[in-house]
């Protein structure tokens, strides 16, 4: 269980099989993301079509809704939402420490209040994997505190209590059929990195995660820290870029050897209306596609771009048509998971180092990060 | 073309073929509505699975969003929405109608202000013809104007109006291969219905409609006006009643040889969170679902019961995720698309008569209307 084998690399780039309780992950992968418990406005048949194979949820909105013990009773996460191949949680972390002003870290754990009603709650490192292991996903991680990369001294406090709550979250767990990552931090500090991911790496994780990367530092800064950290990080076990990302994101991921990523992009940018085009991020909503015979992508295999008209797509969003959302979702999540499996093909074939400036090229104009664009 | 072939027969109840220039359409029949050229929240792709052979879309919506003209220019309807099926397109009467205190009318047409932008459009016989025809559906309606069951001396205008509008749609149209459906009114006077049957039949339309029924007569009223019409139709046109509707209103309206039936009803139940169920409706926000792990209803064969429990789709309506309304959606018209099917297996088997009190009883708890459920 939880065997990485590698099939084939090209540079720092690799690509294999992940082993899980739900079925093998060809790596590198991109996973859609199903916070609660459904990825937003498509069936798990639609999901499956579109390529997907690894789908995230989030702990800490499951714990609230419907709760991880009423998931447990419903014979866990991929019984409930009927997603029946392999399925990771995050730790809960990101979204808690997200909530400004209404929680409280001590370096036992994480008081804060809900989003949904105001209740108070906490989180320990020890909390977060038995709600993990009641949700029963196949990739588990670890508890983490995520700083502000422009803050250097509490990136290190924050660093450290990871590194001790990542040793806690390893002694809590009991169920040997989750893969428990453990998650690096250090945020944009090179030194605070390397420490991070050589304390991280000596722990007997199963898989590797870096965290605390794509929360605002810039991309320069996030290619650096992947450029000191990913070759210290051992060769036999998956990594995984966590909340990461746009199309150029995800090649210049693979490029430095991440092997998972997961990102709302695809979805969220459906929800404005947004979708990746060779021609840059289309706003579907403008007025210039209203007669406009074309798919959103000529060169596109999804449902979508086989199926409807940017003019069609068009009068759905201005009509309000919540279908819309369903058929941009389709497409956007389609075109980050071909560009997976055109790198994985490219790795395979060892062309993939000569082939991805063509492919950051093609995606230059669809890399705006969603705050930008 | 239009041919109507009929297979069996059961006291009134009937079984056919309507020959349209997208296929054949067995009857009786359910045509889910699509009103903005969508069935809400469904893929065309899923709106087939369902077993749906017909999709109804109107004619006042599409004109004002985005345009008769627009559709026409993409191709048509069909093209435009990809429903490659049969479609039905209604004359924009019955919602021009509806906007009451903003619409004017007189013998040549109406006069109406949009509920988009407030702007001022006019409707004729002539005008819906048009209109209907740039969106190109397999039958098209006459413009017709509907009255209130309960205002006499009201009916006899608008069912006079209608007479004469319907044969100004019948000098109007141009293309021959829509099939313009006849409209009759008269309210619940059964004179009135009697001498609208007898009129719109003498005319030479492929197929009759029931118009001016399920706008807030009772159930008795309703049957009686059947009861009084459908002996005076000919018995080789296709029979449509309007804007109907429950389980009950459709095992009721077969019995007495309706052949095509279309109803928002479905969809709309279930961006209620109601599903349609042997135990009566469901309304699935119910906290009593909350570790419920049958499905909605376990005889059913679509792809929510197949897949999900009542837990599920309650977390997903609780949690907001639009998942819901798609998930329900599919169960409340493979409900009343399956109904259809029963029924015409047992016409076909010579069983209906006997089968339909029974069928009657099963769906009694169902029956309903959505304003008073």
């Amino acid at each position: 269980m939880f065997e990485f084998t590698l099939d084939a690399r090209a540079g720092r780039a690799r690509t294999g099989i992940f082993h899980t309780p739900h079925g093998g992950l060809a790596t590198p992968v991109f996973a859609p993301v199903g916070t609660q418990a459904a990825v937003k406005t498509l069936t798990p048949a639609q999901v499956r079509e579109i390529g997907a194979t690894l789908v995230l949820a989030n702990t800490y909105h499951l714990y609230l809704r419907p709760g991880d013990e009423l998931v447990r009773e419903m014979g866990g996460l991929h019984e409930f939402m009927q997603w029946l191949g392999p399925l990771l949680t995050d730790s809960g972390g990101f979204q808690v420490f997200s909530l400004s002003g209404t929680r409280k870290i001590d370096d036992d754990g994480v008081t804060f209040k809900s989003h949904v009603d105001g209740s108070t709650h906490r989180f320990t490192p020890e909390k977060s994997i038995a709600i993990q292991e009641n949700l029963g996903a196949d990739i588990i991680m670890a508890f983490d505190e995520c700083s502000d990369p422009n803050d250097h001294a509490y990136s290190k406090i924050a660093m450290e209590r990871t590194h001790r709550w990542a040793e806690r979250c390893l002694a809590a767990r009991t169920r040997d059929d989750q893969a428990l990552f453990g998650i690096l931090q250090g945020g944009v500090d090179p030194d605070l990195r390397i420490a991070s991911a050589e304390f991280i790496a000596s722990l007997p994780f199963p898989g590797l995660a870096i965290g605390g990367l794509s929360v605002g530092e810039t991309k320069k800064e996030m290619h650096d820290m992947l450029d000191v950290v990913m070759p210290l990080l051992p060769e036999d076990k998956p990594r995984y870029l966590m909340g990461v990302g746009t199309p150029e994101d995800l090649i210049e991921g693979v490029r430095r050897g991440v092997d998972i990523f997961d990102c709302v992009l695809p979805t969220r940018l459906a929800r404005h209306n947004a979708a990746f085009s060779p021609e840059g991020r289309l706003n579907l909503m403008n007025a210039a596609y209203a007669r406009d015979k074309r798919p959103i992508d000529e060169t596109c295999d999804c449902y979508t771009c086989r199926t409807f008209t940017r003019a069609y797509l068009r009068h759905l969003i201005v009509a309000k048509e919540l279908l819309a959302g369903t058929l941009l979702s389709i497409h956007n999540l389609r075109a980050l998971i071909r560009l997976m499996e055109t790198m994985r093909g490219y790795i395979v074939e060892g062309i993939f180092e000569e082939k991805a400036p063509m492919l950051l090229k093609l995606w230059k104009n669809n890399a705006k990060r969603m705050d930008n664009g």
